[in-house]
């Protein structure tokens, strides 16, 4: 059994639970079959596993640090990502016309979510590097393209986003970071950013940094922002390496968690020219880098889904095989001990890391089939409709991780004891690893907003209508098989509550108030959406047991413990949405009446 | 103000919210008034801040290491501990007759809460000695007590508490470490001890051990255990230090918090004998040692707490003072930001933080109070219903902070976002300091487990009785106010959800289905109980309120706050405890029933 894969799932998901064949059966896929994705996974997972995973706690251990002017990084970082760019991981999701493989998002995701259950710690530099990529496939001009590109893809660079600066975190606006318009797209930058990751190391040759500034001819707030291509070494006219860009490391972050990724504050051109070259069009950075933005808020969604997998797999890996304690029917202390998996509350505590996990990458592979439907869709208004589901779930699929799998990783530390708050198992590693996630691509209250604020009043709602509309069809299917009509009843009640919730959120005129509880309306959604593609797996695994006929077996396990799964999914977690949306229902103002002065009195 | 203690809340609890005047007039500790008890904190204030704060960051980073055959341990922790000793903080809750003050217990877990708040990899050194010298001075012969009390009492030898082995750290039944007898008390002792906090260290002359073994003409399981003390260095007849008493060093744990504390895999009696001597009875050392359990398990959960209050008082620093955003009624990015506490969801993380760090605080003080009370009682009824009610909360005490309190931490990282994941804030430090305490001194299932399958059914449920008829007084009270009349109804209804789920939890013969959702009742029931605890802070606020008759001001702030915070625990808290009562209630079977080969159906 692998430490941080478990194929089983991921092909239930893909071809039982979700229908990833219709995706591989359209134009821009219809090159690739299963055996192809399943050979890609293949060997993501020995590059994972043989690379990756070794250094994973020494990494942990041993930060890149500052030593004779440059940032040293761990050699078999450098190694390990060379692994990946000969393996054509960079380039997987690009077009072959600029060399990459075409890959479905759907399995780009998984490919770096397998890295970065290994060590997330390198793995954010791929992910990086491919997202900073995307946007220059996406806005450059062919020059750009030509100059940036091949390198990028061949893994020799490395990208960055450089969105954050010391006093504009959250709020975007807020961005002072100046470009200088010098001759058409080449402007002069100067300004702070604060924690960029992979903002610099020793690992590449160039590192090329997408970095939102603020030209003197822009309005205030965001729309006065634009985006720039700002390398650390400038390039020569044939695309060779040129002189210092002017962008000095001024500290590096200590962070508690993801301690393998640099994560630094730098000064560009504060003792001389650093030069970036607009990408896209003026003013209109923060379009741009939404396009980016949210394809990296899935990624980190699953890469959450992927630190609490390895969690799991380790707490369930040691509750088989560590003895501990009796029956509580066996008072006969002469008698072995059981495998502590024998308990009642292990099992709790495993059950609900594998509906954290397993609930967490349906939901990320959910909406990056949605992408790749987009991709392959010809039809105008599917388009559109995919499009606004997932713009929908997008807040969804990056929270509710950071959440819930977070909790799953608490648990797994839980099940190993005393064992599990030592470094010398990976759970408190990947627990520390996963708080980020609530933090960076934008905080939980950031989502909320988000989707109380804006996605659920899109198109006059109808992206809400969309979503009611996959689960109802989920619940048509759950209703004809017959065996789920306390769930079908428990998430028809629920959804009947995140309506009126939504409502009173809507007609309430006061933004404040009707944003109050926005974060735990995100938490709520997501725990009915998640409830929804557990429902999903059930009823799949259901009709798989059905077909097969078979009652013992790992494949009768398999399902019925998708089945127990589900059913642990909504007697144990869902219920605890609807109090929070009665708080969102009754527009409550008691976090928001709360002076400054009340919380001490003083 | 203090970035670890809050004086203001603290006398709010002891003299407004709980009666801490009964105890200070009662005979034991008639000699104290509150002016005393509040120069003893100011004392240990002064201590915390100026030699356990400034290290915490530094001991955090590098931890004890093994260097020429010992360990080696910051030279500030031993100053630090000096400063204690020199102030009389070890013997501080110990009889007269030994050199001690006789502090109420309320105090003395006041005072490792306040240590604990700066800088708890230090505190735990204080806790373990006084907690082994409590034993001692419990159930020592005379000739124990001149010997190791002096020392220990003076902060000159420290005290450890020896009970897990690699093999069995939940299951005491299986330790496995000998006790020859050899001559009276004397043994030879003989075994493996893991997880042993401050069991080596270069602080103090001596250690004093205090070691679960097994002598062999006892029976099996935990009935067969003796306590005996075993110093690290044997004592001449004189009470001076004597020769080495191999006991061997085998390992450091390398934890992921509490790094200033060293945990340590001690062999004894490996290459040489290793002298132990009874304390107590034989095979009568579980009783010895639960004496001393109960009060660190309360220590253990106040400290928690404390870990909580400091992150609380950080995040609620930092969100009054960092600019971030604007009103989302204003779009205009040229205004000036607005502290982030403006914010409803800041607002609200520091609300949840306030009812996580004083509501723990109250039910910390209350089960304290419960100790003196017994202590100063001549009633005996008075005294056994006292020791029932904490016997009762005993378990929820140490485990309702483990885990909302640990919550807590989490928040205040997510207000400080990326700041608070950096080691630059104590905030992370804390969050991980405070996930130990759900595992050290009895797991949360363990404590599950003795809440709903042994507390709950002493006397034929007469604890429970009691501590409805306590929660009925509150009841009474805040429905006298008038203010309270939803939170009255909720706590009532509450707590006949509770009285259900007890009642079929009795009923089911079948013990491991009646306790397989125990640690999830133990969470509920943890819930109601700070609950009641809330509406008790918020009567005495109310009643504060119309006493002064002001309405602004520091202290109507702080009351209104305490009105608040009781009005957002019943609200945003309390309701999650129903369905975990309704799983309990029903005796659901899914996890019971979830065979380990269904995890993954392999």
């Amino acid at each position: 059994m692998s430490p941080i894969v478990h194929r089983r799932n991921l092909d239930f998901l893909l071809y039982e639970a979700l229908d990833f064949d219709a995706v591989l059966a359209a134009p821009p896929f219809a090159t690739y079959d299963r055996a192809d994705i399943a050979a890609v996974l293949d060997s993501v997972q020995t590059i994972a596993e043989e690379q990756f995973l070794p250094c994973a706690a020494d990494l942990d251990a041993h930060e890149p640090h500052f030593c004779d002017g440059a940032v040293r990084v761990d050699p078999r970082v450098r190694r390990a990502l060379t692994a990946c760019a000969d393996a054509g991981l960079f380039s997987a999701g690009f077009d072959h016309d600029v060399g990459g493989l075409r890959l479905p998002m759907t399995v780009t995701v998984l490919i770096n979510g397998i890295l970065a259950a290994a060590n997330i710690g390198i793995a954010n530099y791929q992910l990086l590097t491919v997202a900073a990529a995307n946007m220059l496939a996406t806005f450059g001009t062919d020059e750009q393209k030509s100059l940036y590109l091949p390198p990028m893809l061949a893994g020799r660079w490395f990208g960055t986003m450089c969105l954050s600066e010391p006093q504009a975190g959250s709020s975007l606006s807020d961005i002072r970071t100046r470009a200088e318009p010098l001759e058409g797209r080449l402007h002069r930058i100067t300004g702070t950013k604060m924690w960029i990751s992979c903002g610099d190391h020793d690992l590449t040759e160039n590192i090329v940094h997408m970095v939102l500034a603020r030209r003197p001819d822009g309005p205030p707030g965001v729309k006065g922002l634009s985006l720039f291509i700002v390398p650390k070494y400038r390039l020569n006219p044939d695309g060779t390496q040129g002189p210092f860009n002017n962008i000095a490391l001024a500290g590096l972050n200590h962070k508690m968690g993801q301690r393998g990724t640099t994560n630094c504050l730098l000064n560009f051109g504060e003792d001389g020219d650093c030069l970036g070259y607009l990408l896209g069009e003026a003013h209109q950075g923060l379009t741009c880098m939404f396009h980016m933005m949210n394809e990296a808020r899935i990624g980190v969604g699953a890469n959450s889904v992927m630190s609490a997998l390895a969690g799991y797999l380790c707490a369930l890996d040691y509750a088989r095989t560590r003895p501990q304690g009796r029956s509580l029917r066996n008072k006969d202390a002469t008698t072995p001990q059981i495998p502590i998996i024998d308990h009642a509350d292990v099992r709790r505590m495993l059950l609900a890391q594998k509906a954290a996990v397993e609930g967490g990458l349906a939901l990320s592979c959910y909406c990056t089939l949605l992408v790749d439907r987009i991709a392959a869709t010809v039809d105008e208004g599917q388009r559109r409709d995919l499009s606004l589901l997932l713009e929908l779930l997008t807040p969804i699929a990056k929270s509710w991780p950071a959440e819930h799998c977070l909790e799953a990783n608490k648990l797994s530390i839980q099940v190993l004891g005393g064992y599990g708050y030592t470094r010398d198992f990976p759970v408190e590693r990947h627990y520390r690893d996963n708080r980020l996630n609530a933090i960076h691509e934008g905080t939980q209250a950031i989502h909320g907003l988000d989707l109380l604020g804006r996605k659920v009043r899109m198109a006059d709602g109808w992206a809400m209508d969309l979503l009611v509309l996959e689960i109802g069809q989920t619940q048509d299917a759950a209703e004809a098989d017959g065996s789920f009509a306390a769930e079908v009843d428990a998430l028809h009640a629920a959804l009947a509550h995140l309506g009126r919730a939504t409502r009173a959120a809507l007609a309430c005129t006061d933004t404040e108030r009707a944003t109050a509880n926005a974060t735990l309306y995100l938490d709520a959604f997501g725990q009915i959406t998640v409830a929804w593609l557990w429902l999903r797996q059930a009823v799949a695994a259901s009709r798989a047991l059905a077909r097969d006929g078979a009652s013992s077996g790992p494949d009768a396990d398999f399902y019925q413990g998708k089945i127990a799964a589900c059913r642990y999914f909504f007697r144990y977690e869902l219920p605890h949405a609807l109090p929070l949306l009665g708080l969102v229902e009754r527009l409550d103002r008691t976090c928001l009446d709360m002076t400054p002065a009340q919380f001490l009195g003083c």
